[in-house]
């Protein structure tokens, strides 16, 4: 039998656009509906999708993405693991993994249900990466350095400053994981920079790193979502130092984001009931096809 | 219960003197013996070890360490698995490790043991970044460029052509996973170095590389266990192209290999009897520690 996996993307902002790309470009996927609260006003390209508030008039659904902020994907993600239905997230604050992991593994072994966690770049791929780096060389320090990319997190909190009317925060990396923010903010008619200036380089989102904060007319015409890291360790093997790694990549953000979480939405069709980060996970079960073939490919 | 992964090396050439040194690093483990056919002439670093050419008088063995050459491992293996015994080898014949596995797969089966096989870095950590280049971008090509570095089973073909003494052979990458040889020899007196040179040039190990053979007084000087890889992968993720990833590393070679074996002897506690390619483990199997701890740290 050779069924596909059928999926659900819940949300549909810019992570869910591209995780519609994504689903539709996996062979082995089939997209059985977009979950969102507004089921009027349906854009162009979901026209012929079934587009509904309501994951359970979807009839079958083998597995979710949750393509919601980061904030909501502890409730959505519990109350689709209590229908019997896969979770896959891109949560991505990195010190509240174990809690999220930790809540969605009782609810998805109660249900008979499978939840990956934080399966995006970083936390995801860039996660196996670390993990295989210290698997090399465990000894030794790691940098993870990112960008040159627009920071979602950072721009919404220098949007939410009083007197700025759109922000975007740019991550640029200096080396050794120490990172510089550039802010563009377009301002309220009337609005005091040096006010706002001080205010985003006092937030505590911003005030760990040398911030610039810039004026710009028009945030919008700066938007770019390429994003980048660039991961070096140097450590010891055994007793043998300087052993060199470097992972790099240039990519578009929510492209490799939802991409991702397609390959782990596979890859949670193969797993017990419970709940797991995609270090967790065998890495070729991210992947379609035949055990066999992919080793002869791969290995 | 805390107790340590019980380790035997077997075989003690360039691969096991250097398993030798991970074992001695790794908190998690200890190492019950060294396995090799030569017990009278013991080296230095082994005379408060135990060295015997039967695994059965080390008591108690968790893991053997195949350090064996590649031609040797799946005899060798049957026979260590047979006795409950874990193993893991480096294996490195890329077309047949499918036939390994298949085979190993059943004897650990019916012995309740467990083999990790081609557990070096290519095929090994290699395979697991192509594997996981996939995931992140399914469409596009992936070019593994190895080198500069010398390669042991080319150096191994070159020295047994009739008129070389020793011989050294290194692989330079020149870009989309193509590669140059050269081949450093030295000629036993009155040998004929047109004749050898073509004779190398036409082994079917060179045959299909552009190679150069130079004649050299002494191929020990040349020699450095330095090597290193890049692989480069230009793909698409769902519909969006140019997303671009790059892995590079400079090893010393033999310790690389014997670490990621350490590794798998590690992960190899955890899996369920059989035998498993290195992209079919979970990679925090591969390290030693708390679960949550490694979450917390790396995803």
């Amino acid at each position: 039998m050779n069924t596909k996996i059928k999926i659900a993307i819940v949300g549909y902002g810019n992570i869910g656009k591209f995780a519609l790309d994504a689903v539709q470009e996996a062979d082995d996927c089939e997209l059985v509906g977009v979950v969102r609260r507004n089921t009027n006003s349906i854009p162009e390209e979901l026209q012929h999708i079934k587009v509904t508030d309501d994951i359970t008039t979807l009839g079958h659904v083998d597995v979710a993405l949750l393509c919601s902020p980061t904030r909501a994907i502890s409730e959505i993600a519990k109350s689709i693991l209590s229908l019997g239905i896969n979770t896959v997230d891109s949560f991505d604050v990195h010190s509240e993994i174990v809690a999220l992991k930790t809540e969605l593994d009782s609810v998805a072994k109660k249900h008979d249900s499978v939840a990956i966690v934080s399966a995006g770049w970083d936390p995801g791929s860039d996660s196996i990466i670390r993990t295989l780096l210290l698997a090399m060389a465990p000894k030794g320090v790691t940098y993870t350095n990112f960008g040159p990319g627009m920071s979602m997190g950072h721009s919404v909190v220098a949007k939410g400053i009083d007197g700025v009317k759109e922000a975007l925060s740019m991550t640029i990396p200096v080396g050794t994981g120490i990172h510089r923010r550039m802010v563009y903010v377009e301002l309220e008619t009337g609005a005091d920079f040096n006010k706002i200036e001080k205010a985003i380089k006092e937030d505590s989102y911003f005030s760990s790193n040398e911030t610039h904060v810039i004026a710009v007319d028009c945030v919008d015409s700066l938007k770019d979502v390429g994003h980048g890291v660039n991961i070096a360790h140097k450590g010891v093997s055994g007793k043998t130092h300087n052993q060199l790694f470097e992972y790099s990549m240039r990519i578009n953000n929510p492209a490799l984001t939802s991409q991702f979480m397609v390959s782990a939405a596979r890859a949670s069709m193969k797993q017990q009931a419970g709940a797991y980060t995609v270090i967790e996970i065998p890495p070729v079960s991210f992947l379609a096809g035949d055990l066999n073939s992919l080793i002869t490919k791969l290995v």
